[in-house]
């Protein structure tokens, strides 16, 4: 079996692939994640949005913030020109859960999903972070790719989310 | 009902919590995560662990470098001297997914909970960059604290994990 | 005249200046500086601060996160573990102005004044970005050292605030 | 009132704004910053130019360094590869201020107004850094935008500067 | 004579020099240098390739990450987008040297020789980190250019190498 | 033979190793290294460092700021709050070389020899960077540990320098 690994070369050796012969298109990627919080937190979460204790919007800016450090944190990721970054936010009532998704767009040589999924990340992270003093138990998960397109590869579009 | 917020001050504003009067004490944290990964990328990473293509070690590498970085990716963590970190996986055979256990240690006035979660989830988020070329589906989760010793709050155990 | 350079030595070179053997004592310091909006750009961030459209709490994440980058940017900068980071604004009606003041605190071997005084400044500088699509006129002014403490070089309280 | 904000989507929330279909064309910036020190602190400034102790030098260099880590700094700027920084200082000997301008360049999608605004006052507060042992009442002010060009929004020109 | 200084403007003042209107053309860079070991240091980096204690994975890695930060280590470097990092080593049996080569690509408007150099210099002083418990002896040296092209400068090659 | 790296675990996984209940003593260390350049590059230096063109004087603003950045750059270093950096020059008029020494100091639990190193290996590739339009052929070497002193493992002095 042959392993289509994107980050090593034929001795086995990591590297940052060759991306100078890839046409510059727009490329996109969005990514989900969820964190599992107890109901006083999702409670004072909830309330924060519209006023004071504004975790959310905290948590936007670390988001945002942070797909622009991807290629500092994930060791072969290629230093990008992001031209867009967006993070946004639903309250599920009925599990508890505070779900992001992170939206990355850039004209480039090279995919965004990394830059996608290190700001849902530091989002949730984030929320973590600030309620933490109220709950340590919370769970992030479900933290994945929901869509790319522009590239060779093409698009992607996550099945049954 | 009272939120006890630890990063907003009384009027509900963000804030990087006061701790210089707390006291310096010896410090740890331990979190965990997973990702569950296709059958061909699963194989692919147990053998590099052996030879080439040593995905786990380059994800060891960003963990324990992420680490270093949890002050400039989550707003309101104060910046500290890590004394230790450290990044372990296990290969779950029945299930195809890879464990990370990241584990931070100093000596100082406020918890190591965040770098541990941050290391686990860079190494995590490196894994998945290493191997997207074979498998876009991955998803992470079950990302928590399993652990938290020293300090006033005391220690932290993670129950049925 | 003898100057009293604190980041040259002897022969005039720049020079990270020797804190080793100063004692580790509490410091604080606060700094304060303006930025002059048009009105529209005044009522707009009024506006935002209560619901929708939050500059200041954007700013405020900035300020913030700023103070634990100053020793990258300033060079002689000594890196500091800031025990506690907070920025406030205020509305100045009647002047078109906002005021922001940025207050930082360690127990270390060195004060914290430029800390302050970098958290105030990024604050006011994500102002101007954010409102710069209403106005590229604002300016920013009056940014001082507000008082320090702690150190051998003791209290020190700006005169005719 | 329709308030234009550039950095914030309908729904109110902060957002890098999605510049990836803007043209790529050159793009020009100059800001400028006046520090007011006291007289020993402008005759030492003034010697060290020309020899020993030669503050503005590393203040330049930190103005410069400092534009590159503009999108670090201000949370919702794009990460910008810019062609040309420089800081010039001049000396006003009447008033006792030192002013610094600085000026940034690039080809690319979105202005470079707050790459120039952040290397003037990062060139700014080196040299209250170097020169706060011998006054700490120094004040930054007239932190403004001189000049931009390129780009939809057209030339910009700074009145009765 | 006449120095052609790249980096300084006509008053010498430091400056990022203007490279806006120099053509995107693919240009590369091979750095290459190495570090003298004690032999008990050579025989355990020899064996690590192998299997445990992978000093050069760790320091591939680590060379890899930082051509990435070149602009930020080097006051007037232009920051640039990467398009391909490589690090390779060889163990020289004879000399007891490590010898490391850093390899990097981009299609862009100035060169990438301080990233190549910055690439190779970090991989050996990796090394040096990691083997310094058993000999802190060691030296690095011949870091040095050995091919670039591209660019109205053209192609580089370092004679008798 | 039994190897004593200091940065892999029992099972050969590298890691950022526990200093946690290591003594806080002062510790030092300094750096050299050099670089040969031509006999132009080196006249345009040594004039330089009198009046235009400071080239000098940059690449120590580098050094001292790379000693901030070595546990960014080198992945298993402990973050250090330095309390002293410095880089001292001197031109070998007889060789062609420009000598680097980097001296770096703090009270901690653990060293700062790769502190020196990373402050004294930027400050020449600085020189290299400022200098590169006149010469491509310039080589770093004798890049090495001079002296440490601190801690468990004692005083170090390089013999033979």
């Amino acid at each position: 079996m042959e392993h289509r690994w994107n980050h090593f070369d034929e001795a086995g050796n990591a590297v940052m692939v060759d991306v100078t012969e890839k046409e510059i298109t727009v490329r996109t990627a969005a990514a989900r994640g969820r964190i599992q919080v107890s109901r006083p937190v999702f409670e004072a979460i909830a309330q924060g949005t519209a006023a004071k204790g504004d975790v959310l919007g905290v948590a936007r800016v670390a988001g945002i913030m942070a797909t622009k450090k991807t290629s500092e944190l994930i060791p072969m990721c290629h230093p990008l020109m992001l031209t867009k970054a967006a993070v946004d936010f639903s309250l599920k009532e009925e599990t508890g859960e505070i779900e992001a998704v992170c939206t990355v767009r850039l004209a480039g040589r090279t995919g965004v999903e990394m830059e996608a999924l290190t700001g849902v990340t530091a989002a949730l992270l984030t929320i973590y972070d600030m309620c933490k003093a109220m709950d340590r138990g919370m769970v992030l998960s479900d933290i994945c790719l929901l869509e790319k397109s522009g590239g060779k590869s093409g698009h992607y579009e996550r099945q049954g989310i």
